[in-house]
């Protein structure tokens, strides 16, 4: 059970997660803190949050729980606002794509206090932001990966595990490194991709018609291309080491099959095909959305 | 209305087709023809077809509409055979994804008959293949593009349309290097990405983690790497030339994407991912399943 929580950051994910604990019955009180002020005050006409109070500081004092869910670039300064603000007893955990610069802007931030904060991730969210587009479900089934450090306290680990349960989330541990090489692989570059991929159609000479006749596939390929480019490059630059070692595989195996398709070579490019074809199989990717 | 329809392949495509004009009651009598005589033999049981002839020249006679629904690699083969037995009220039309190479060997085989040839490509399917899989809604508010040549037959540029639209279909006309320009960028290279960044992820260290933290956007970027790998063989060899044009163009966006991350330039990943984004919006592209 939380006392006083604080969002820092009252947008999809923040605004979610408060949602989904006051449903839960997890919660007493939620202070919201952010930028905006007219989105923090929507967000307690929408029931989302019982007050707001605009400094970070101010917001998390007296907080057991401090959620920081701000935009990636954002974070380290939020961290540097509150570090002083917190007590002994306060829990900070983070929402952010890619964890190694975040963990790093906590050790500076926290000093002593670092073993109260636990790194997180919610694999979850849609193309939409901003607290009008968060709901409470939005948690369910899906997963959150923790990344806790040597030095983490494990009342801490167990208190923020509890609390993404409490929203509906399959909650797992993986460290740092660990983390951002998953994530590099499979969300940050299916983003590089899609992203690349419409941009390169934009600038056709035909791109209207190559729009219009655009199938299903297409659209599915490239809705992730719908997602905020401010979110998108905090999320590349953060995590810019993994994602350059997983392009430069992609662009092995991109070359690969280009150099088939250019010698006409079909057992090679049938190669390639039937092994991605059996490994998504494998891997048993359930076909529902996100 | 149809007197007596051919169909040449009866799996997703030329089933589904069938399925289709038999509800909206537009066809007498269905003859299936096919490689595969136990397809053949389900396809009557499910009511699909009529009857079936596995030779295709026999299976043409006196058909005044004969859909080839085969394999693309097929079709040139199917075209040979059933040439001499096609008379001068018989239309012929395809399904292909790529057009230019199928003109040609209609071209070929058909010689003073090729006017009563329309080549045709219906832009719907589903990653399943087979009778099994067909459904006479498959074209419902789908596109079909013909790409009739300046031979084409007019009245039977009208029938086939004609059959099409009572299958549900929106039905377009685009010349065939349009119409293989477009496809290349729309749905080819869409593919041959897919195929590769899942490839590619299969052959990471960590591959089972990899697809295991696979989130919502991965599952709908990658699957269209679940299609028919020979399928895709054939689409990707006949329509070479122009996805090699449009493989450049990509590779010369990935690469400024690639260049902006590694040298930590945020305004042109920002430029990229706003541009894409703002693309992907003014075609407005519906966010829903193919």
């Amino acid at each position: 059970m939380i006392q006083r929580l604080c969002v820092i950051g009252v947008g999809l994910i923040g605004g979610s997660l408060a949602r989904a604990l006051r449903d839960a019955g997890a919660v007493d009180h939620i202070v919201g803190c952010g930028r905006s002020a007219p989105n923090l005050v929507r967000a307690v006409e929408l029931g989302v949050i019982d007050e707001y109070i605009v400094d970070p500081a101010e917001a998390v004092r007296g907080a057991d729980m401090v959620v920081v869910a701000t935009a990636l670039s954002a974070t380290p300064i939020i961290f540097e606002k509150i570090a002083t603000a917190i007590n002994a007893t306060t829990v900070v955990t983070d929402v952010g794509s890619a964890k190694a610069r975040v963990v790093e802007a906590a050790r500076r931030s926290f000093g002593d206090d670092f073993h109260q904060f636990v790194p997180g991730h919610p694999i979850a969210g849609t193309e939409k932001s901003g607290v009008e587009a968060s709901f409470a479900e939005l948690f369910q089934e899906h997963r959150v990966i923790l990344t806790p450090l040597a030095e983490t306290n494990p009342e801490a680990l167990n208190r923020v595990a509890a609390m993404w349960r409490l929203a509906g989330a399959n909650v797992t541990e993986m460290d740092v490194e660990q983390h951002d090489k998953v994530l590099a692989a499979t969300s940050h570059l299916p983003h590089m991709l899609a992203y690349a991929l419409v941009d390169c159609l934009a600038k056709m000479d035909q791109s209207e018609d190559v729009f219009r006749y655009a199938a299903g596939g297409f659209r599915d390929f490239t809705r992730i291309a719908s997602s905020s480019p401010e979110m998108w490059c905090d999320i590349s630059l953060d995590n810019r080491e993994a994602i350059l070692t997983v392009l430069d595989s992609f662009s092995a195996t991109y070359e690969r099959l280009r150099h088939a398709l250019e010698n006409d070579n079909r057992d090679l490019l049938l190669e390639i095909f039937s092994g991605a074809k059996a490994a998504r199989e494998r891997a048993a990717l359930p076909r529902s959305k996100s």
